[in-house]
């Protein structure tokens, strides 16, 4: 595997699925196969799970870990082929990400869009030129239009929870949020679960459709009543509009997602890829209870984190 | 040992002083027992001496360790049960916290206290949301109103340095500062003093009395004179008033530690836990001078907190 | 070797470079020599190549690393001895080095001038102070005045890329930038070079000399066209006034480095040490093309460390 920013990265989905549950069994049985390999993490936003995930998953694999936290350096990267540098940014990315690929086997990168131009945002161009650049593979730890390990992740948690002896309906349901949010883990989750074995339903208010190439082959309605019916999954999330890109178009007042509304569903286990903002997108009840799946889904970052590093470092 | 915050976790204590000079004479010799084994340490405040010695001695024992900055990623941590997130706090400490005890197998925490209201300090509500919800061994790295690596290094460098054939007096003495600072050293050193089998005199200006839960059985006098004689060990520190919250009551002229002050001790060796205003609260002549204790305090930081993961991992 | 600041501490130039070459080929070969031995990494100032290759480096010889950003830390401080620390100052050096060498087995540490006193920062106080008071070996990872990992790393790759049987002429020159930027790299290029087997030219605008200590014996001009003539090397760089201390004097309009200019070399490879500013210091046609060598240089920034590194682990 050169790189891993989506899921059409992944030439044998149920393969990694299953190799990542075996890792999981078996934490320290490649311990070999990282070793004298190191990872260099970065990181232009703020993280804690995917940091602290994918940190541990390299090591588990015997890897070094180098963290560079280029958003608290104030190091600001050109991304325009050809600008005259006499402004803020201090490094151009070509330069950065060529340098950085000769210290690193595998580079992790998150970067987040910025919510102001969509076009820009869904070019990925900060990510592609890591990619074109760096010449070492290439792992997303959140960009701008996805979040491919924690999509791995919970499609790890929805295999291991499912109900047996049937497809699962899996529910993605928009939630209110005070502030605007990227689409990432929504387009993320809905282009994985249509490659999966499962049922997709999508729902969310008026003006909050994904992009078609994310969701083209699920259930979309604005209903959200009717499509939480006898599901087994539901994840909750919210994400800020994609048409009216970046803005925040409702309070949502009646979409956090209840006990009430659980009654609908075949008892579903509830997921969220954290942090949650409790009492506004969940209710404290759902999050304490015996139906949250959070925490399995926290926990399958590592195993998700390490087996995309497994299959890089096998093909080197 | 499931949690380290307090004098109240040790059941042997001198039994714990053994292990760490043991171990500063054979650091690498357990290093098989961290095998595969995670230490987060987790900063809401800065750290120099803690997070290095403590990052060095669970490198000794072979451990892996993974640093969170959450200050610096202004990574605001709600404690309020059943609040509704609609604020500036990004996730609760529950969530956080459960997270976290999914990557690592023993977690360090350093929150110091507002300094606003001694009844929320005095709770220490933070860390006890940790130990609760992270369900993983806590080591405090300095919480509210405790510091107990700081303790437990000074009580190996009073063994260490302690005369022969006698017990000890130790005088905790008050020192003047230009800030508000926690009582938490002070209260960690009076709490430990007062298990260990030495005589502790406690000195301070009128408005400065520690609470009683961690002084009770100390000799407590305002007369710093009074207190210094034939002391054995002179521990100097500035804490903020207990009474009036949080406040500087006075400058403390005449309370700084001199070579003068010595010559009414019994030649007593002389300690701080650093950082150190010079010349404000300890002379550059004790400093300097052949009966400084500090850098050895320093160096003692690393086989106190080896000693407690070794306790923390044996029980794994 | 106890410690490396400048190229007066290196006793065998050519030994350490052909060490350094050997490293490159066998990078893991002495992996047991930095066994239970702790690098530890001080900036107090931003740093990418230097902190991920000497994290490398330090790696590659089986060492634990410990990274600490005092400067984003607002950890200020004190160098003045006998100071009365009432002010903003936290901590003195005496006892911040004093106690991270009790931690460290080795320190490196990056300081920059502040380009406002000359001869504050040609005192290099803060470096100096460190090597007194931390009682380790100390790298200097950039200082006030020299960039010394930075020049060996650009020895090695002149070694690397010379032209067979003769000694190759080495131009420095100054470049524009938008900003105030220290004599560092160019004073220590300058002052590996006078020791190596070149020849060496360095030529700046007026008003732009560097200090004699680190340029006598090299030819010095302001006429660029004339400096570039057969060279083998050209080293691109950008320094702000030495003289007129610390100011930029000039637009610099004419001096950047392009394709064109390079008609009147020997087909000249190009060196900068990054960060670059593009199509300010050097053009995009250049970095871009097949005459730069600025990744070699960034590659051998690891060797160049791993060499210091491994002689001090040697005399431990």
């Amino acid at each position: 595997m050169k790189k891993y920013t989506s899921v059409q990265d992944v030439d044998n989905l149920e393969g990694l699925v299953q190799e990542a549950l075996h890792l999981k069994e078996n934490p320290y049985k490649y311990k070999k196969l990282g070793e004298n390999k190191t990872l260099g993490l970065i990181f232009l936003n703020p993280s804690l799970r995917t940091r602290l995930s994918t940190q541990k998953a390299a090591q588990n694999l015997g890897m070094n870990v180098m963290v560079m936290n280029l958003d608290k350096e104030g190091w600001a990267l050109e991304t325009k082929e050809g600008a005259i540098m006499n402004g803020t940014t201090v490094e151009h990315i070509k330069d950065a990400a060529a340098a950085m690929g000769q210290y690193c086997d595998i580079i992790g990168i998150r970067s987040f869009p910025k919510l102001q131009n969509r076009e820009e945002d869904y070019n990925e161009e900060l990510l592609q030129q890591f990619i074109t650049y760096s010449k070492v593979p290439i792992v997303s730890l959140e960009s701008a239009t996805r979040h491919p390990l924690q999509s791995l992740a919970d499609l790890l948690t929805i295999t291991e929870n499912k109900p047996a002896g049937k497809k699962p309906k899996v529910v993605l349901t928009w939630a209110p949020h005070i502030k605007s949010i990227p689409q990432c883990v929504a387009n993320s989750f809905a282009e994985w679960m249509n490659q999966a074995d499962v049922e997709l339903v999508i729902t969310h208010p008026e003006g909050y459709s994904l992009a078609d190439e994310f969701t083209a082959g699920a259930t979309v309605t604005t209903n959200q009543d009717e499509a939480l019916q006898d599901a087994d999954f539901v994840y909750v999330k919210n994400w800020s509009s994609y048409e009216d890109y970046g803005k925040v178009l409702t309070d949502g007042n009646g979409w956090m997602m209840t006990n009430e509304k659980l009654q609908k569903t075949n008892n579903a286990k509830v997921m969220h890829c954290l942090p949650v903002r409790r009492n506004v997108e969940l209710s404290d009840e759902i999050l304490d209870g015996p139906n949250s799946l959070v925490l399995e889904q926290a926990n399958n970052r590592t195993y998700a984190a390490q087996a995309v590093l497994k299959r890089m470092l096998e093909t080197m």
